[in-house]
């Protein structure tokens, strides 16, 4: 199962609307199950250098199945998954990228968001992936 | 003068448009004056090899102000651009990326489309750029 | 608005002065809104090594609209953007990297600085955008 | 023997006058002797894309102690250096670079010019590496 570009895009305008009720503007991605990108949106006066940490918050969230903080907690000094973002080109490894999934629990892609706290990054990320 | 996330939504909705009515599947990118993405869509079933080739059409018309088919004809052997393409980390000079313009014909970005014949990569990147 | 090349180089002329008050050799950069080089001045024995760094610091400033090292400080082990250096193909969160701002208070640019200590860094970047 | 800022400085000053005079805006790049940038200018509107191709025809013109369109003739296909501009993290082998030289005609840098066609491109970088 994949996600098309239908729900891809509902999950933007998902996003969006979360983040204009945080009073953020944010870069917004989804990947899909291979991880590659379906639909973007940077919102007007978002941090540029937030492009490409939207991107790859959505990709490693998908690359490992899992909320991208999780990963951050175990790529510390010391932790197992020491410095695991040297890998696949660059990950970000922080909150803000959150696994997709259809109505039968299957992951079908990933949402990455970038542009304020990591506090609601997350949780425009979230609101996103609630959204199908 | 900068295009905004809007004027990007309603490119990409033009070109779907254009691109459902040539029977295509597209991947469309749509960059700001900065040639840095603003909204981006892959269509179900769009090749995946298309997503950066759009992205880098979008770029490379931006990056100088012209349709991509104008590059790739002085790039070709013995032309005056010859292997232009290794410059700003690849080009695509091949048809399909157009400069976007505002009503005061200002440059605010550029669109690039792929996962066709460059006629219909070219065709859907002039009804995008016209949607303003 | 966007940084001119006039104001790009008055902000090295600064910077250099600055920089031989300080008895130091520096690697400056100046980017724009869209983090693109406008200018660009390595003193005479300046370290090679700072040529990259004191780039990535001006375009890292302008990617987030900070100065590069109050980012450095969330970047930290445990840190709110842990390991955020691997997106934009590199990112410098050091001091020496200073937005630059009109007099309408617009962030128009970024000025990166290396060759020295990170205070000496800074201290030069602080003498480039306040020459506006 | 090595070029110096000040150099630098004369010799973008010369290739701006010039690029004035025919009408044309520029990117400038100038490197030293070890192929690595020294001073840079883009002219106010000149296009974002030659920044990194005026970059890379001066590190090309160093690269190899000639002039960039001396070896894009050598590169065409059935060429002896048939796509050289694989090598050296891109080359570019049209006109635009030319090596500078001292007055006991030795090679200290090189420049790189690129905004315009390959004949004014040329021009301004002979004009700029006169300057000495």
């Amino acid at each position: 199962m994949n996600i098309t570009l239908d729900q891809a895009e509902k999950i933007i305008i998902a996003a969006k609307e979360k983040s204009i009720a945080l009073n953020t503007k944010m870069n917004i991605s989804v990947v899909d199950a291979g991880a590659n990108l379906v639909a973007f949106a940077r919102m007007d006066g978002a941090w540029l250098g937030s492009l490409d940490i939207s991107l790859k918050k959505a990709k490693t969230a998908r690359f490992f199945d899992m909320n991208t903080g999780v990963i951050g907690e175990l790529s510390q000094p010391g932790g197992a998954l020491y410095n695991i973002e040297h890998s696949n080109g660059g990950l970000i490894t922080f909150p803000g990228g959150v696994p997709i999934k259809n109505e039968k629990d299957e992951i079908i892609g990933a949402i990455g968001v970038s542009g304020s706290t990591v506090e609601n990054d997350h949780a425009v990320a979230e609101a996103g992936a609630a959204a199908l």
